[in-house]
């Protein structure tokens, strides 16, 4: 018995070596992202064969097609046996409107457009699964949805799956320059050739958008905020017109990013005053132009009148309007304005932080209908946290849409492993007391306001390095950006173990281990760069490792000094009365708690407060002593992750599991270079020494501040 | 019967299906270069398994490990089976110091130290395939010759394969800059990711190696020869040397261009003076450093005193002095130098055609042994077609390698077809008359003056995009690169036979017409832009489309009609006595022939002769007839791909086929442009009217002149 067992598993061992050696010799290079439908285990492969078999796609449109095919690809994957489209499937994909799905009598209705319906029902005398919803496109939402059940670990048995998005607009927006060189971009170059576009529509376009609709993003923004007028020119809107082509099946739509003075600059004409009824005239032109080419065109995104782009002040008038003639342009389309709020203009140089809400507030109900304003997440620049921008639930009249940051300019670039959906979701989760209860979700998602737009963004971390986005782990922080613009009430947690189980395997052997090294990968990052509300005390420009030390730029606010404002005295941005006052930006209940730094969450203090060295923390340390502590947490939560990592060796895919080890080093001693340069630097402003057996940094300040990092990616000059 | 094989097919039909449906959804995307390694015909896949079932590889270095790796992965691929290593293999992996093998008194002293020989023997009693050589590197080199030799249809059966390099440097020059833009590079960003190296060893690299290895380059020069001092700091000489360590199992070096300036950025010198004892000293130290990193690094390239560049004459002294100065410095380390003669400088308007040889002539035989100057083919500067550089044979005393351009800077970057098999043959095949018989391929390789060193470099056309050169075509040029520079007497036309087999299909059914559009398309290049000797008509900058026109730039060498010299009565640069005496620069034998326009080859009629557009040719054409007929033959040549491939679509995988007509779509549309504005360009220059039956161009010439390309790629401000 023994023997045979033996010779059966050599058996198995030489077929599987047989695979190996015949198959393309193609390694897991990550191209596949969350999509990968590696087949299950024997056992439910084959249940999964029985039951799905085959597919039945009732209704002929390219987004029915591109959903059967999608549920195709992956149950012939998950399944390890070819799935053929039948008239009699296992599985069903039918709109709501099918004769056959009426008759069932579902609950369509509170889906919504794009919410969809996965479900074992019996339809015309066949047990089925059914994905279903109001819109072909919820059915595309359905099918994802049924695949992610799928891979992992769910079973077709009595299925039922359903959601619906809570925020309209799911966007990625794109800081591609039309050179091809993405700003803040660490993933290689623009995934757009636009050099080959129209004629050439690179396949892997198609899997852009299969990747997006998978978790629910609706839109993209092509272009860079820092605009170049080129983009609105014939050439380059046919450009994008070949790319709304691919994507629509998908449902997603194609946004631009305007520039303000294009009139001039395209147009030839002497002003892009926004009353200017020439300059209206133009836009109103140019905006037809476009959607002859792309009639389903989502609209403009535009950042005005901030680091030196053109906008609406530069001729005395306000942001709103600039955003309502545009507005006016698209409105027969059906086409909106996405109106930046992060403006960070020569004015004020008081707090950078109050600059948004300062020139926003008072535009409250002004904007047209189909504006709806962008804001950060933060009132500063996507740090690594930072408090809710005081923007949320300040401006009731009008609707918001949050932006957040994928690509992680101020985290490490793509090798330091962030995950961002705790950061995502501690912001969402804040609650404005503006009214009682109010969150940032629920201003976004359009539950406190009742608003028609609503909306999430995010600066996409994606390029044409084979992975997209220039690590494995970034990949899960596309995921989720996704799916909790879907619904934002979802939790990191959640969605970090869905991506987990369908990057990698299933198993919570791998599931777990990674999913508790993704969710406290992002504080560790805030602990060795930004602990206790430190901000923006990145190196100048490219904003890649420490600088707390510069202080000599032309504009204060472009200086680390003005942000950390540490002295002998102690550290931090005094925003209460005695300061500049920007909590009083928030509601009142809040902004009185903010008020004093005992009822100041510690994660905030030296972004509220000036607090002296030696102040005392709920830990009963000093803050110099909490300081410390943070530092050495960062960096050994990122020694942790890389053991962990080292364990899931046999789990994982060789090229992938390389590296990401490789990646961990990286951010290990880059980790210990934040520490100690920090470290060194407070000491040398407030002439404290390091308690026992603290290890000091391996270098003297000098030598940190004369590190030059040379040549850092997505910083175009 | 018939039922019987109607079931027998159904099964294998249904057998591939399930093989396609369940195999890994990845297309050809051109990743595999020509290394596919696809299964052979049933047949002699058996048989080739039955031979090759195992490898046996007698001597455990990284090279042989590199070799044996790839045979096995070859004979798996092409065999369809796993195939192992072995102690006693059908394929053994030999250096011909093997006692075994060295019993068997091979010819092995004729290889030299690269050259391989493959063949039938016995060995210790076994028929077995011996691929042996002098080193481990001759062994690689022989395992890539056998593979090449199944992927193209030979079998083992009482094999002889061998064969020697001609030329002994190898080199693919990189244009890549250190922020990942690579000059006149139209495949994507640099495939050095700087970033994440020394780190991150990216297993692109190793591919990179496997493709130059299986061609037999043996140096790569990193850094663009417009080069940045930094590519000479501590950090980046880590980077290099992580390559070096990827590259040197696969027998390639790693160089770099060299700054001249380098002394005074890097060292705070404050000259770069090649006289001046400290600049030696630096050289000195900086070289020994990198050689502490790189103990095997080849060398420096340097562009000197060149379209801006600094170099030795900004002190007064000559290239050679420079050159001298450097070599110097590699020595010790059998280091060289490749000192190109491309010097584009301020002086000398005249005809910048006579400016490398003007100033290079003189200085034959006053460069140090280890110093090669680099020339390019042509005395312009990579054109679609150029005479022979009229230095190859001017300077016997001095090892001169040769230059090509494998990007196509000047021949429409990566969308335009043009194999240039042809362009590097012409040139090789040259014949200098300065010796009887003497042709350029004998200088290159050393044939003519028996210099120790011999070299051939091409501007490499490799970018991080997954085909790795902008198209599958594309990927030929570099093939045949590393084929020609192994042996400058191959031939265009066996060299394309040997790719198209292993990057399509071996059968005559698909190579015979992929190779019959390949043969012609350099020369449908050279009628569309540039025929009967035309030259540098490309638009400013970036070199993309047609600008003739182009007559107000501030040097005059910059200007298209500098050129052409078109004029009411004729067109072409006067290189006679009568004009800039340019044809003096070739043999006197040569000269005498060129000197006449009736003894000048056609191709090279406008290179050297302005002639009246009257002026008769051979054809019995008037030359502005002539002129016409090649604009129109380089369309119709264009137009004839496009339906060869399209007849080709059954034969070609999906993905490829479809890149590659879409790229012919755009060729054939931008061949009437070319067409086109230069026919109406002339015509308002010699007021002609066109023959009766010659369409004429689609706009007027205002039209074309107003025509822009934006974003072109490859050209970095």
């Amino acid at each position: 018995m023994r023997a045979l067992i033996r010779t059966m598993l050599t058996a198995m061992i030489v077929g599987v070596a047989l695979v190996a050696a015949t198959a393309p010799a193609r390694a897991e290079d990550g191209y596949d992202l969350w999509l990968r439908y590696r087949p299950l285990a024997a056992r439910d492969a084959a249940d999964l064969a029985r039951r799905a078999g085959s597919i039945e796609r009732r209704g002929d449109t390219p987004t029915l097609r591109a959903a059967a095919d999608e549920v195709r690809r992956g149950i012939s994957g998950l399944s390890n046996r070819p799935v053929a489209q039948s008239v009699q499937g296992g599985i069903v994909l039918a709109p709501a409107s099918d004769p056959a799905v009426a008759a069932l009598h579902l609950p369509i209705a509170p889906l919504g457009d794009d919410g969809y319906l996965v479900r074992s029902v019996t339809l015309e005398g066949r047990s089925v699964t059914l994905i279903t919803g109001k819109t072909d496109r919820a059915v595309l939402y359905g099918s994802f949805a049924l695949l992610r059940h799928l891979q992992t670990g769910g079973s077709l048995d009595r299925i039922t799956l359903t959601s619906t998005p809570r925020v309209k607009l799911r966007v990625l927006d794109h800081w591609d320059n039309l050179d091809g060189v993405v700003e803040r971009g660490y993933a290689g170059q623009s995934l757009w050739d636009w050099w080959t576009l129209p004629d050439f529509h690179d396949p892997r376009y198609t899997d852009y958008a299969r990747a997006n609709a998978s978790i629910g993003i609706n839109g993209t923004v092509l272009n860079n905020v820092n605009a170049k007028a080129d983009s609105l020119t014939a050439p380059y809107i046919a450009k994008a017109a070949a790319l709304a082509d691919v994507f629509r099946p998908y449902g997603i739509k194609v946004y631009l990013s305007a520039r303000f003075s294009a009139p001039i600059e395209l147009g030839g004409l002497k002003t892009a005053d926004p009353l200017d009824p020439h300059v209206a005239a133009w836009w109103k032109a140019k905006t037809d132009e476009i959607y002859r080419a792309i009639p389903d065109f989502g609209g403009f995104l535009v950042k005005a009148n901030s680091e030196g782009q053109p906008g609406p002040r530069d001729y005395h008038r306000s942001h709103a309007d600039g955003a309502n003639m545009l507005a006016a342009a698209l409105a027969p389309h059906h086409g909106i304005v996405m109106w930046r709020a992060f403006v960070y203009a020569e004015t004020d140089p008081e707090d950078r932080a109050k600059q948004a809400y300062t020139e926003f507030k008072p535009l409250d109900g002004t904007f047209a209908s189909n504006v709806i304003v962008q804001v950060k997440n933060g009132a500063i620049d996507f740090q690594p946290r930072e408090p809710f921008h005081p923007l949320f639930g300040a401006m009731p009249k009008t609707p918001l849409m949050i932006e957040f940051q994928i690509t992680k300019e101020y985290l490490g670039f793509a090798t330091h492993l962030a995950y961002l959906g705790p950061l995502f979701a501690e912001t969402l989760a804040s609650e404005t007391k503006q009214r009682p209860g109010e969150t940032v979700a629920e201003i976004v998602d359009g539950a406190a306001e009742g608003h028609g737009l609503t909306g999430m963004a995010g600066v996409a971390n994606i390029g044409r390095d084979r992975d997209w986005a220039g690590s494995t782990f970034n990949q899960a922080n596309w995921y989720a950006f996704g799916r909790m613009a879907w619904d934002p009430t979802l939790g990191a947690a959640p969605v970090a173990r869905e991506w987990a189980a369908m990057t990698f395997a299933p198993s919570p052997q791998v599931v777990d281990p990674v999913v508790a090294m993704m969710m406290g990968s992002r504080e560790a990052v805030v602990d060795y760069m930004t602990p206790l509300g430190l901000a923006h005390v990145m190196a100048t420009g490219h904003h890649y490792g420490p600088s707390p030390w510069v202080a000599d730029l032309k504009r204060p606010e472009w200086n680390p000094v003005y942000y950390h404002r540490a002295d002998t005295a102690g550290i931090g941005f005094d925003r209460t009365v005695t300061g500049s006052n920007g909590i009083a930006q928030y509601a009142p209940a809040l902004a009185h708690l903010l008020a004093d730094s005992a009822t100041t969450p510690e994660r905030a203090l030296l972004w509220f407060h000036h607090v002296p060295w030696t102040y005392r923390m709920r830990s009963g340390r000093t803050l110099w002593a909490e300081m410390i502590d943070r530092y050495d947490a960062g960096v050994g939560y990122v020694a942790g992750m890389r053991r962990d990592w080292d364990t899931l060796r046999p789990s994982i895919d060789a090229e992938r599991w390389a590296k990401t080890a490789t990646f961990l080093t990286v951010q290990e001693r880059e980790a210990r270079w934040w520490r100690d340069a920090s470290l060194a630097y407070w000491m040398s402003v407030n002439g404290l020494t390091l308690p026992t057996g603290t290890r000091p940094p391996a270098h003297d300040l000098a030598w940190y501040k004369a590190q030059r990092v040379a040549n850092a990616p997505g910083n175009p000059q």
